[in-house]
């Protein structure tokens, strides 16, 4: 049995971009289990944007991730030891474990995952917290309507593609916006989407309007920024903003709405949204988003970075668009 | 009886601000009634901050206001002359006639209002459209509960005098924005707020963080731009923001959000709404307000200018903040 374990520390604080200095590897020796404890060996560790806020140490709706301790992020695992009695070798579990190797429990926080039909990745991203999030912000705030127009940004990744998919499902015309031709392309090909605009192209605004005859009616906003301002200048009476993300805005960067008034005249609603407060929407979200990933009828990609200590490089590269789909590592 | 009626059109849009210059005057004569028809000789003209964007020829909730045509706008006066069977001479009525002396009508959208207990200029204030849209954005979209912070901007005028004593009757702290020192002592004093902060005063975020020791549950936004910021960065997790009015966007000045992440790092709603659609709301909020002005409960202010000519620079003065209360011309 291994008696060290692999961590990776925030040890400084952003000033505007993250970098991997942010970041040290150590290596701290694993203690024995106290009874009702059990050890996780991760195998994946999960990569999203809200993490970069927790690097700040600002005012949020949660508290900093403190210095020189081990940086937070879901995990998903294997049960390698285990003195707790609802734990047994061999269980699959997502945790909250962070960037480490091995991650020391009593259970708390910790969820079994079935691996026989949804691959383990999956539970960390379409049939996780990124599917959550899609599935509370489409159908408890944007609330769609067969007919709407629903526009999502980022569309490839892992909370834009369950967005797009279940819009579709719903009767709706699904458009994203992406980032290059390729992830266009996949959004519009694989994903099923109606459209996808590529905002790299240069032509933001007139590509989503071709895009959007109809106007739009719900908007999932991963982004922010001009992407945002684009979307909102399309918008329908009476439409519906999920607020789900600022990543424009994450490494410091202004990102102001540039046309506010925009919520008067097209009385519009704008609602920001944290899925850990919808907890009552975990069960029926991830029952009906395992069932379509098992059964093939929701697509998902993954980018996945190998190795810990490729973590810091493969955060920083999804904060910059670079991942395809939702970014992992996975600890070889 | 007259013949002649003095009207003022809308002759040019502004460019930015708007002017005395984008209405005329005119006389017309008055055409005999036909079956079915009344005349009313308006009393007073209610002047509004939505009236600047009809001006102007641009996309929004309502088509613009066409060019040499009586400028539009709510009106109070009384029946002189009535074909119609439902209305008789003396009848007070509530309508929709413009900048002009006198109004004809099929009876259609006409409200007859009883001035034994509430004046007919009320009918145009608290207890008019601003009174109905101050009931709606904060029971319908605010919904405060006792010991909730509401702000609201604008706070000594037609809707936001509403807005918070409402508020305090709902067992809330209630704090305004207004301009100057008399306007603040008004609101306070009068008005009976908490408090009120002199956005005028060049410390808006420090004096209103002072006003809101405990943050801010809800805002009633009447103003948009430097004010609707610091109102944001005060905001509590879940607050609402009912968006009534973008004053400082009117005058086609960029009025951007500042900080749009707060929406999502507050889990905050924004949401934008005009009156006229909520027509459910009329008769409860116009029932309740009435009561409170009739027992003196609802207190209000009014600026009058006399003469129909005056109205173009009083819609101006109005426009920059120069009335104190709800702003009127009476027709003499």
């Amino acid at each position: 049995m291994n008696t060290i374990n692999r961590q990776v520390l925030l040890v400084s604080r952003p000033q505007q971009a993250a970098s991997v200095d942010n970041f040290r590897l150590v290596e701290t020796p694993l203690a024995p289990l106290a009874d009702g404890e059990l050890r996780v060996r991760n195998h994946f560790l999960s990569l999203d944007p809200y993490m970069r806020g927790r690097m700040n140490d600002a005012k949020s709706y949660a508290p900093p991730q403190p210095l020189n301790e081990v940086m937070i992020g879901g995990t998903a695992g294997e049960v390698i030891e285990s003195r707790h009695p609802d734990f047994a070798v061999g269980d699959r579990v997502v945790g909250q474990f962070g960037w480490q190797e091995y991650g020391t429990s009593n259970g708390a926080g910790l969820r079994k995952v079935d691996t026989s039909r949804v691959p383990l990745s999956a539970w960390l991203g379409v049939t996780g917290m990124p599917g959550v999030t899609a599935w509370v912000g489409l159908n408890r705030i944007i609330k769609p309507k067969a007919g709407d127009t629903i526009v999502v940004s980022a569309a490839s990744g892992a909370v834009g593609c369950v967005v797009g998919q279940l819009a579709k499902r719903a009767g709706c015309r699904a458009v994203g916006i992406a980032g290059g031709p390729d992830k266009c392309r996949y959004v519009v090909d694989t994903l099923g989407f109606d459209a996808c605009v590529d905002y790299k192209a240069g032509r933001l605004v007139d590509d989503l309007a071709a895009a959007t005859p109809d106007g739009v009616d719900g908007c999932f906003e991963n982004v922010g920024g001009a992407v945002l301002d684009a979307t909102m200048a399309r918008m329908n009476a009476f439409g519906r903003i999920a607020v789900c993300g600022m990543i424009a805005a994450y490494d410091g960067a202004a990102a102001p709405l540039a046309n506010p008034a925009l919520i008067l005249r097209s009385r519009l609603t704008m609602q920001g949204f944290i899925v850990f407060e919808h907890a009552d929407a975990w069960p029926p979200a991830l029952a009906e988003l395992a069932e379509l990933v098992a059964t093939k009828q929701l697509h998902y990609r993954e980018t996945i970075a190998y190795g810990l200590e490729r973590a810091p490089e493969a955060f920083i590269g999804m904060l910059k668009g670079r991942n395809f789909g939702k970014q992992l590592v996975q600890l070889v």
